[in-house]
């Protein structure tokens, strides 16, 4: 496979102080079922395509009918359409993690893709027999993993898994519909709301839970305390629908509510922002909620975003914020607003995320650094997450890896970064392990 | 001239599978006339400098009175304040592009502008006498040439013309106005409007007319159906002006309906976003509207472009559709949308275009490479083209591919790339002529 | 220190035409009384730290309590915290600027940051005692300054300096509040606010003032003329408040009519556009106005910034006028503007500023020249200006300098830039320097 550290100080500085270091990822999608009952995949299909919506996206691309992508094809069927692909990838990040995975996890080159689909079939579902999902996170040397659950969701699949951690997606609680209400138990008013709320917030950091995280898609607004929110989750409480602005200042309220509690009980609240969720109506009937054809939103307004931050501060003070954004256009503003906000003692309580999403490609992680670097401080970052359904993203930690030490061999060689290696060796094991390790 | 194929691979690349492929334009404003004529230039003036707003608009950066611009100067007056800007707008792509129009077309060096204005005139106005525009035509080995059409005009200069197809400017159809109303024949009410729209669209497809293009401006809204435009178009047709509001959901509707004609009649639906065409009211008078002088309008609204093509995808189905943006930060939103909507068989249904208008220059077009390259499939690139008003801007399909090529390389040689010939050859092969072809 | 001269061709053109020539600093908050008093400064902490917002903000970001920022601390403590950040700063422009400083006035090596601080700050204090206001001007060769003074304030202090003339700060005539008006003097209706304020313009202009700015924060949103301006001026003067829609009305009159009075007088209009000022609500009041805490607002609205210039045009003529943009993603739309008005002889009368405030860095100049490169015309560029409370800030002229002639080379070397010393050497001369001069 071609590497991209290229700069020989890069590939000195990767193998010092990136290559070895434990990996924290601290918010994915994986199914933690299949880790507590230690699946083994039946074939690479189900592995490696079924559950990867960037897949299916850039299958649909290429024009491939919808029957072998979420349809009724075979498994088999479905990796010969998408191994067929490969090669018409090149240049997407999809190309370069597909080599890396069968690489890392089967040694197995993909590339020039000249064996037939069905041998590589064949060679690579035998080797899969030898694999468990509790195998490949020890091969990728996962120190903290933290898969998405809702806040009603039982806990106890936790109990018994080192290193696996809930992170709370928040989104239920915000959205507070009837169901979500039922399951949280005997709601009366708002400050049951809250109390019940808080119960459980203290049950997810019993079993490690650290992080949480809110969706604010395209179009986000916001609304500040206007004394009427209790009127409102009344209504809602009877079974009423709020017009768009009520339930927006509902939500609002929730969430400015849902910060104060993550602040109080140490845990960092994530902002993932600009999703474009609602494109092609088909798409979403075909493919369900997360098929993979989400777009890119609008820049975030940047007045709704510091007003929640500057409310969440002065109702008693921010918890650790990470801003992730979608479109790429919004990187300075989300750097910026690192020292836009402060507490004594606490390093980037807002902070940006790695490149996220669409964006977490070689580009991406780049451009993020560019941006965290000159409008932030780069020495402060919290390092990479996969924010992936798939257990062999954990490659993608790599990928950053190399891509961090080849870009600062590039900024060193260009003048931008000290040469003095005790700076830059302290710079990547804070990136790449230590900064995550301390909101752990 | 300086080139900007500096890579060894790069060269390569370029001599092997880019230089030679007959150039596909599948969007420009040429003037038909001209070339049925065969027309014979007078003077450089008349061919070079008359009809390009991007040289004006560089004339009056540097101050160059308007005399000298639209005004009343002698063309060798124009001519000399054209000259003698050159060595001003070295960076800019006018300086590229007019020292390559010179090399292909006359085979003169204008750098580095030593050479008196007069005697420069004067060599390349001999040379002219030996051109005409089908004889320039034929220099750039063109394939495929789409000058625009308004739905009205008459397509009989279309018949005798080998590879000039025309592209059907649809906005005039949008506007939908009295003298437009008048032209398109007897029209009572919308279902005769349909009609006779779509009547002319199958004339159009029948002299070789593949291609349709609206601009969504600065601002642009969408309104969804609502079941009244019946009732608007009555009052358009009995010559009332509809408020803004009403105006607007009246448009929509056409552009909508359009979509699913283009649609129903193999045609690619072209959406050229975010000019600002309304800027210094004084150089609209001097200079005419399209003098130059338009600027690059605000990031676009993503829920109104979505819907737009949710709505006519619901409807039936979408066209091949080409989403132009003019404000590179919305490159990514653009890139990414290929994914948000699909078609069994179709690749890239929707797809973004090449960088456009202020953004066709070596960086622009880098740009695009990049966002399509990580966000969508370079592979399915649908190619240059010029959207220009100058029979000599098809030099720019060549430095696209020399940029292509070398951009190529440069990612090659990071690792960004994979250095495999046949996929590399593919790749180029197909984004500046194969899938083009596909289109027509 | 680490250098960004690495190509040979950049080292070159930068001794030859860049490094010598004195400095013009249009903009900058320079304290009028320090060089009036030729202060000479009792420590470092009181030159280099307690007028710097951009220092305050990168200690916030590593978490440095306010007590040793803002706060009662000694100054010494003060030194100590901001030497201790440097190390974790590496990427960020400060640690660049922290270096270069130190050298160019005290002839030290802050780098590699091993010397005790206690150390340095003796070392540093003992070559202050030497230094003042005026040499420290003298040593950086500053031949115009401009220091911003607000259109009441006393012009006195200017007399007897040197080239430092005052910039005129317009946002409190636009603000047009009570304290302001009264200052102004008798006011009884628009017209004598009118001629009061053109009074003042005219005892500046004698003072050397060339140059005005205005912020058109986050949320600019402009109002076209109605003819309810006087009426709402006369609430103004009878103490009313006007409601948030009449307040903006009158505002934008007023900004329009300042712009016509530049023009009429010669001066220069800077619009620096898009801060997010209002962030913290408690970092505001901790570290008050200008702490250091502002964010980058969303991209401007290009509809109201056109018509703004438009209407200003329309009403007799432009001024020269300066695009300065904090939200980077707004560079295509502001480098385009140049081409969207002109007046006969006059370059570029509306033109892009240098990289502003937070995109003042090494990666925020290149991209400023990328755009300006591509979109407008490098050429007319109006140069460096520093917008510091600092007068240590004059070294990043230096900075922009050796970034300017490395971005050149580069250039030339990728075939972007033509290999014409002649060209490049008029190139950098007026971007360094006599472009900003036929603005004084």
């Amino acid at each position: 496979m071609h590497s991209i550290l290229k700069s020989p100080l890069g590939k000195e500085l990767y193998e010092k102080y990136a290559k070895n270091l434990p990996i924290i990822d601290y918010h994915n999608h994986l199914c933690v079922e299949d880790i507590l009952s230690d699946r083994v995949f039946e074939n690479i299909t189900q592995l490696w395509i079924a559950v990867d919506p960037y897949k299916h996206r850039a299958m649909r691309i290429l024009g491939v009918p919808e029957h072998y992508i979420t349809g009724s094809a075979t498994d088999f069927e479905k990796f010969e359409k998408w191994y067929g692909c490969l090669p018409r990838l090149a240049g997407n990040p999809l190309y370069d993690w597909s080599c890396m995975e069968f690489q890392a996890l089967f040694d197995m080159a993909l590339e020039p893709f000249t064996a037939p689909a069905v041998q590589v079939y064949g060679q690579v579902n035998e080797k899969l027999k030898n694999l468990s999902a509790k195998k490949i996170l020890a091969r990728f040397n996962i120190a903290y993993s933290a898969p998405c659950a809702t806040l009603t969701d039982d806990l106890s699949v936790f109990d018994g898994l080192e290193g696996i951690c809930p992170s709370l997606r928040g989104d239920t609680v915000v959205a507070a519909d009837e169901k979500f209400l039922q399951q949280l138990g005997q709601i009366t008013d708002l400050a049951a709301f809250w109390q019940a709320v808080e119960k459980r917030i203290v049950a997810f950091t019993q079993v490690g839970c650290r992080f949480a995280d809110h969706a604010l898609d395209h179009g986000f607004a916001y609304v500040a305390e206007d004394g009427k929110n209790e009127g409102r989750f009344c209504k809602i409480l009877a079974g009423e629908t709020l017009p768009g602005e009520e339930k927006l200042a509902l939500e609002s309220h929730i969430l400015r509510g849902l910060g104060s509690l993550y602040a109080k009980h140490g845990m960092t609240m994530q902002l993932h922002i600009g999703a474009k969720r609602t494109t092609s109506t088909r798409l979403r009937k075909v493919a369900g909620p997360v098929g993979g054809y989400a777009g890119i939103g609008s820049c975030v307004d940047v007045g709704a975003l510091t007003n929640l931050l500057d409310d969440i501060e002065r109702a008693g003070g921010l918890p650790k914020t990470i801003l992730f954004t979608l479109n790429p256009a919004d990187n300075a503003v989300m750097s910026i607003l690192s020292g836009s906000y402060s507490a004594d003692g606490v390093e980037s309580i807002v902070t940006q995320g790695p490149a996220w999403w669409w964006c977490d490609h070689a580009q991406g992680m780049r451009q993020m650094l560019d941006h965290m670097s000159v409008y932030s401080v780069l020495s402060t970052f919290i390092g990479m997450t996969t924010d992936s359904r798939s257990l062999l993203s954990f490659v993608r930690h790599d990928y950053f890896r190399q891509i961090l030490c080849q870009w600062i061999a590039e900024k060193v060689e260009g003048g931008y970064l000290p040469q003095n290696e005790e700076i830059l060796g302290d710079l990547i094991t804070r990136m790449c392990y230590t900064n995550a390790k301390t909101y752990i």
